[in-house]
């Protein structure tokens, strides 16, 4: 199975393609620098053309002829991706969304989106519209696609009230192109949208989302200091836990976390201030105001309100989620992270556990969640790489204490998750792509199915030069 | 201090004055009569007049002349309290908030209105201008004012997401009006609503209320049968802890009380089913529905938005709360009822052991809530009533097994709830209630600050005659 790409490029040279080595190396690229790992693996990664439908119609057309023509497509939202979802391991077409961000109905309580759509420009929309936004986004609201976020991503800014994208109600409906001789339009709702959310693109292309929204609301973001780092966790999942405050994000950053990495933070605290990020509702901000009355050892050093720093933070959340390692590693390259589910009633003394066999090797960075209900922490501990030995091991440690961990540093859907084949994605890929040309290399279990896990997978037709 | 009833009247007498004991006397009546215990004890009670005050200056007229002349005033709504706690024991001045209902101002989050607005109306004012409503209220909705639910109630339909009125940020500000020679207009906030939310008007009079909103949604109501109870406690309790399905009413209903109790519901289910009343958000039914798939044993038997009942149900939160309790009194006038707060990750194993020590005596109905971050279930069991000491008994059963009860059958304060002085209401009355004017008798610590609740209160001055 040769790809026939001087064909495919013929073919669709009437669309919006670009060929150049310049644009397609751009467009051939993510976050996958994000993680040494990674980096080391997929520097040279590169598709051979780029196409940008405008319609549904042209992704029926792009499929069909790079079907024909055994052409591999990897899609791509913004690129935003840091665990390598986007890169072309296999070369061929980039299927770049870019045109297709029409929002399309708004409705109370849900929105109809094509994934291109930028999550900030969604959220405008659906604001203008009737003072709605969507539920949860990634950190990368100003940058990344809706598509991407549901096919690439896992939770985020939200998460904190309505637990991860793959919860029920998260998803509403979408609507999925096959990658066949005749590629079928199908859509998924219920049970069926765990075939292709957070699928990497690898077994079918999502031309529209359907999403539940909440209100929106003028987020008072702030950032709270204290002295110890006990403190700061517990005013975060406390906080979390009244049923009557209405928050959107809690995160926990310990010291030197906000000194060191946090450029406009950094001026108001010292070496020892341990931080937490908050978006609490306006109308929430008197509850919350009675809430931290009750905690002297906590001082709020920022309001996004009332601010009066010379130079203003900008948005809280951009220090939280997956932007607190980007924060960390823009100051000290060296600096990796790890993906921590704690969980459980005991996971403060699990955080405690880590932190003092860990630190500040490891430094704790903390998202709150829900799971099942609970108010839960989410670990984005930042992690000080020196080999990918010593990276294991810390992983290792982490696993025997009973915090399970999701290795941010493969390109894999398997390795990134537990480690075993979802089913169902597997299954939904045999029947959507039966020539397995959606992002090749991602899904370990159609390449490799007995795969053991015991070392890094690495994807055998990885093409490391362009051939256009 | 004897009241000087004839002065003040005469000196209201330009105002909203009702005085035909007619009138006065349906007036003096709230859902007392709901529990037996009450009913032996306070038919007769009785107020000298009714005054109903178009402003907030005329109320503090109203207090002023009573003040002056030593006049109890017991503050109403809509008098559907049911634990007595609008009954006029000491008689004197029933001050009748109907006339100030207006919904003064609407914004994202919060709404701002006179006490004297039915919450059916506050809603209907929100939905209108923005598309918003109250996050929780008594399902007593369509007729109970929102200062006779923050003043004498605790929460309802909404709690399954919110908690309850006490939490945190479910009530922003009150503004409240003393007892005082010269009245004095206090705005409470934060830790200070607590003195008088929830305090039966005993110790100031609310005049204007700020309470947070939440979207309105066109909730999907329904009624979902099992075969056997714990199904339905378990489908309720897992329901509420998904995080992605947006609720606001989970209720179990045990067998028979479907059948024996609900009318309209009967021809549908046997004498052997056990029902879950449902509130779900439109466009969280895609992922009600994929959740109810996974539960073989549970069959939707009524839908709002797609009901083919030739006679529909109504509301169907007006079978939830203490609708529940309504509904079956009227087929069986002997049937009372318990608060019982489960809780705790145990909490079905104690429903268990009561159901298996008291059905059908006691029949469970359980209200699904948010208690500090955790769905916990509220019991409001139906109880066939024989005689006080066997309520008694069975109050006793519940406590002794780890299961708190707050009795629904005293008109005081303290003995509906935790059986000890709120310090902060009694404080405040101290203050704001210097003479004890307002609704006397219902906070035993004012009049005997060393009772022992060993047996049931009963306030010395009570007055079971009209006296104008
Ligand atoms: C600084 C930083 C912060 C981040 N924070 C978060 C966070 O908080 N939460 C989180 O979940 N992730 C986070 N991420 C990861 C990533 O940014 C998000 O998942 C983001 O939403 C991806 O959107 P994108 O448009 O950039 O997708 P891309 O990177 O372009 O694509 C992501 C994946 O989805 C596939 N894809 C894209 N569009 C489609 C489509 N229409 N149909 C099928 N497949 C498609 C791609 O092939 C790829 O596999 C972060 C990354 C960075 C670098
Ligand atoms: C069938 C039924 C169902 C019910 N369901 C619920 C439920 O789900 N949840 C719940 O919490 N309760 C419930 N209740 C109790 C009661 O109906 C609610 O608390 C209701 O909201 C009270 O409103 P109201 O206007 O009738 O108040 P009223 O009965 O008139 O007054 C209640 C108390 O508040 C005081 N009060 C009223 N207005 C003011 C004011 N402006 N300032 C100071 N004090 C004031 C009164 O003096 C009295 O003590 C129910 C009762 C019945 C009969």
């Amino acid at each position: 199975m040769t790809p026939n790409i001087a064909a495919a490029k013929a073919a669709l040279s009437h669309l919006d393609i670009e060929t150049s080595a310049a644009a397609v190396k751009a467009k051939s690229r993510d976050f996958f620098w994000y993680s040494p790992v990674l980096k080391a693996r997929l520097d040279n990664v590169m598709a051979d053309f780029v196409v940008s439908p405008r319609t549904e119609a042209d992704i029926i057309e792009i499929l069909k002829t790079c079907y024909t023509h055994d052409v591999p497509v990897t899609t791509r939202g913004s690129g935003t991706g840091n665990y390598g979802q986007a890169m072309p391991l296999a070369g061929g077409c980039i299927l770049h969304l870019r045109h297709m961000a029409e929002v399309k109905e708004v409705h109370p309580g849900r929105v109809i989106v094509e994934p291109g759509c930028l999550l900030k420009d969604l959220d405008a929309a659906c604001q203008a519209h009737s003072g709605q936004e969507i539920r949860m986004f990634s950190s990368t609201w100003a940058t990344a696609t809706i598509g991407g976020f549901i096919a690439g991503g896992s939770g985020g800014v939200g998460s904190c009230t309505w637990g991860s994208l793959r919860d029920l109600g998260n998803i509403i409906r979408l609507r999925v192109v096959t990658m066949e001789a005749e590629p079928r339009v199908l859509e998924l709702r219920g049970d069926d949208l765990a075939r292709v959310s957070h699928a990497y693109g690898t077994n079918g292309i999502i031309t529209e989302l359907e999403m539940p929204l909440a209100p929106a609301y003028d987020w008072v973001q702030m950032f709270v200091a204290t002295d110890d780092f006990y403190d700061a966790a517990a005013l975060a999942e406390d906080l979390a836990n009244e049923d009557g405050i209405l928050i959107k994000l809690a995160t926990v950053f310990e010291a030197p976390i906000a000194k060191d990495f946090f450029q406009r933070v950094a001026p108001y605290v010292t070496q020892d201030t341990h931080l937490v990020a908050l978006m609490v509702a306006p109308h929430s901000m008197d509850g919350f105001e009675t809430f931290l009355r009750r905690r002297p050892a906590a001082k709020v050093i920022y309001r996004s309100d009332t601010a009066e720093w010379a130079r203003k933070p900008g948005l809280v959340f951009e220090y939280g989620w997956n932007h607190t390692t980007l924060r960390a590693l823009k100051v000290d390259p060296s600096i990796t992270y790890l993906q921590v589910r704690y969980g459980g009633t005991a996971q403060i003394k699990l955080i405690e556990e880590m932190r003092d066999a860990l630190s500040p090797e490891v430094l704790q960075h903390l998202e709150v969640m829900r799971e099942a209900g609970k108010v839960v922490f989410a670990g984005l501990s930042l992690v000080k790489f020196t080999t990918e030995e010593r990276l294991d091991e810390i992983i290792r440690m982490h696993e025997e204490a009973g915090a399970m961990v999701f290795n941010p540093h493969r390109y894999t859907l398997e390795e990134g998750g537990r480690q075993t084949v979802d089913d169902r994605q597997l299954a939904f890929k045999k029947e959507a792509d039966p020539k397995g040309l959606l992002n090749p290399g991602k899904m370990i279990s159609w390449d490799v199915p007995d795969w053991d896990y015991t070392r890094m997978y690495s994807y055998a037709k990885i093409r490391e030069v362009g051939r256009s």
